[in-house]
C-alpha cells in the first residue's frame, strides 16, 4: 500500500472504513491506519488496544483514551482525543496526505490547520483496486460464505407458506446462518407482495399471502467475506403469468453472464442485461444498477452500471442481479461471479428458480 | 430543527447519519436531509425513491438516478450524481451552511467550491441536544426494547454451560430477539475467559469452559428505538473468588446511580462509579466510560465520561456501565435509566447477578 502511494507521489496515507482496516491489517473493530514509507499505524481507542495487539498483522498500534485518567507511560498510550492525535501524527509532515474513507468535518478542518500548503487528495481509488481484485484465497472464502447462506436459505424454504410473517422468516434465516459459525453479511431482505417492488425492503410484521411475490436476499460473511444472492419465488408455487416476468429476468441475467469476463467493460455488462429487459418495455423498472463487487464489504468496487467506463478483471468477484419491480410486485435474482479471462465462474450454485 | 437552526443563525442544514434521517423523516435508508426554513428536503437514491415516500413522515423527497437512463419528467427525480445533485441545491445559497454527519472528501471539496464565502460550520450540537432528551412516547418504545432483550436473554440462559461454543449462543440469543419481532440493536458480545477481558469481544468459536467469566452484552431495537444491557455470569456458577469482583462492579454501578439526576454534571455520574473501583485500587482496569445515551442509535449523547460537562437534562435515557478487565477476564454490569428530577428510573429489570 505504502509503495503503491509512494507511486502515486503521496508520502502519506489517512485511512478509515471497517472494511479498509480489515483488510490491511486484520483487525476488525473501529480505527483510524496511517500508513507511510516507514510503516503502518493502527489507532484505536483505549479500550480496544489489547484486542488490536492481538488482531493487527503488522505495524504498530497506538491507542488514545480521550479523558484525563492515568495511563501507564508507552509511546503506544496517547492520553487525548483521536483528533489531537492525527493532528500530532500529522504536523509538520511534508508531501502529499492521501485520505481513503469518510471523515467529520471538524477533523478535515483541523487537517486543514495542521496541513498548511501540503496538498491533500481523494485516495480511494488505490484501495478500491487493490481490494476489487481477489487473491485465491479471498474467493476460497467467498465462496464458503456463498455455501453457507445457500445452505441456510434451502433449510428456511420449508417455512415460506402462506401466514407466516416476512420478520419470522428472516429469524430462521438469521439463525441458521448463525448456527453455521458466519453472520448475516447485511440485513436479510425478505419482502412480499407489495414490499417486494422496493428492492431495499426492511422486513416486517406482513404475513404471506398465496399467489404473492417474495424476494429473498441474502448473504453470509465467514472470516470477513462476504456472499451475497437473491431468490424471488411465489407463495405457493409459481405460476403460468408469473413465469413469464421471471424468465424474462432470467434471461437478463444470462445476457449479462455471457458478457462477463477480463477486458469487458462494466457498463457492456449491465447493459447487455439491461437491453433485455427493454426489449419488453419494462426497462423504466429496473431501477438499479445490474451488480456490484464483493469481498469483506457486501458492496464494493466494481460497479456493474450503465456508465461505468470500469474494465473488468480477472479475480474480480462480482453480483448480477437484474430485476423488475412493478406496482405489485418485484422479481430480482442475483448471483455471484468470479470474472475469469475468456469467460467468468458463477460461485452460486443454487437452483434460480425455486417452485 | 430549521427554527433552531436559525436561531443559531444557520440558513441550511446539510444533514446525514441513518439516526439523524431516522429521527427527522421516519426513512429507515441512506440519505441525505436538507432542512431551510422553507421546509425539508429528502434526498435518495432512484432505488429508494418509492418506499421513501412510503416512509418519510413530512417534506419532499427527491431522487437521484447517477446513470444516463431514461427518467420520467419530474421535479422529484434528478438524473445525476449525489454530489452533483447537493451542489445544485445549494448553489447560489447564502449565509451561514450547517453540516451534521460524516462526509466524504471529495464532497465537503466540492461544498467548498460552490459556497465560496459562505460560512460553513459544524451542527451536530443542534441534533445531539434534540435528540438526547426523550419524548414519553420514545421512552416506552425503550422500555419496549428492553423487555425484548431481557426476555431472550433469559430464554437462552439455559444453553450457557461448558462445551457451547460463543457463536452458538449469540445465534439463539439473536434468533430469540427476531422472533418477537425486533432485531438486535448491535452485534451481541459473547466473551468468555480471556476474551471477556476485551470490553468489544467478537462472539467466536470458543467453547465455554467451567468456571470462566462470560461477559453477554446484547441490546434489541423496536419500530427504530433500541436497548442495551450488560450481565456477567460465570460457566457453571457463580463462586466465592469472583463473587467479590462481581460486588465491587455492583458497587460502582449503585454508586453512579446514586448521582444520576437531572442537573448532574455527567462527569460527576462516570467519578462515583470510578472512585469506587479505584479504592481498590482496580482504576486502570476499568478502560471506558462509565455509558452512554441511547435511542435510535445505540451509542448517542450524552456521553457520561470523565471528562463530560455536559449536564444531564430530565428525560435523558442513559447506560450505567461500569467494567473491570484483568488479563484472565472481565465483568462488566450494564443498565438503562431515564434521568429524572431528583433521580432517575432503572428501565433494565432483570436481576444483576445471574447464579
Amino acid at each position: 500500500m505504502a509503495k503503491r502511494a509512494s507511486e502515486s507521489d503521496i508520502g502519506l496515507l489517512l485511512i478509515t472504513g471497517r472494511g479498509n482496516v480489515e483488510y490491511l491489517t486484520g483487525f476488525r473493530g473501529p480505527a483510524v491506519l496511517l500508513i507511510e514509507e516507514g510503516g503502518l499505524k493502527l489507532i484505536v481507542p483505549r479500550l480496544e488496544y489489547e484486542r488490536a495487539l492481538d488482531e493487527c498483522a503488522s505495524g504498530e498500534v497506538i491507542a488514545y483514551l480521550p479523558y484525563n485518567l492515568p495511563l501507564p507511560p508507552s509511546k503506544h498510550l496517547f492520553k487525548g482525543k483521536l483528533k489531537d492525535l492525527l493532528l500530532k501524527e500529522l504536523k509538520g509532515h511534508r508531501g502529499k496526505v492521501g485520505l481513503i474513507g469518510k471523515f467529520d468535518f471538524t477533523l478535515i478542518r483541523g487537517l486543514a490547520g495542521v496541513l498548511k500548503g501540503v496538498e491533500v487528495v481523494d485516495a480511494n481509488p488505490l484501495i478500491t483496486e487493490l481490494r476489487s481484485v481477489k487473491e485465491p484465497w479471498e474467493i476460497e472464502l467467498i465462496e464458503e460464505a456463498t455455501r453457507v447462506a445457500e445452505s441456510a436459505l434451502v433449510k428456511v424454504l420449508d417455512r415460506v407458506k402462506e401466514g407466516v410473517r416476512e420478520y419470522e422468516i428472516a429469524a430462521e434465516l438469521i439463525y441458521e446462518i448463525r448456527r453455521r459459525g458466519a453472520q448475516p453479511s447485511f440485513e436479510p431482505i425478505i419482502a412480499s407482495g407489495r414490499n417486494s417492488s422496493f428492492p431495499h425492503a426492511i422486513p416486517g410484521d406482513k404475513t404471506l399471502k398465496s399467489g404473492e411475490w417474495l424476494v429473498i436476499d441474502v448473504g453470509a460473511r465467514l472470516k470477513g467475506y462476504c456472499s451475497d444472492m437473491t431468490r424471488t419465488l411465489v407463495v405457493g408455487g409459481l405460476d403460468g403469468s408469473k413465469r413469464r416476468l421471471m424468465e424474462l429476468v432470467l434471461e437478463a441475467q444470462d445476457s449479462a453472464v455471457e458478457r462477463l469476463k477480463s477486458g469487458s467493460l462494466a457498463s457492456e455488462v449491465d447493459g447487455a442485461a439491461r437491453s433485455v429487459i427493454e426489449r419488453e418495455g419494462l426497462g423504466r423498472y429496473f431501477i438499479h444498477s445490474l451488480g456490484h463487487g464483493i469481498g469483506l464489504e457486501v458492496h464494493e468496487e466494481p460497479l456493474l452500471a450503465p456508465d461505468s467506463d470500469k474494465r473488468l478483471k480477472e479475480n474480480m468477484v462480482v453480483t448480477i442481479e437484474p430485476g423488475i419491480y412493478l406496482k405489485e410486485g418485484g422479481v430480482r435474482i442475483e448471483d455471484m461471479f468470479v470474472v475469469r479471462e475468456g469467460g467468468c465462474e458463477r460461485l452460486t450454485s443454487l437452483e434460480r428458480i425455486i417452485l
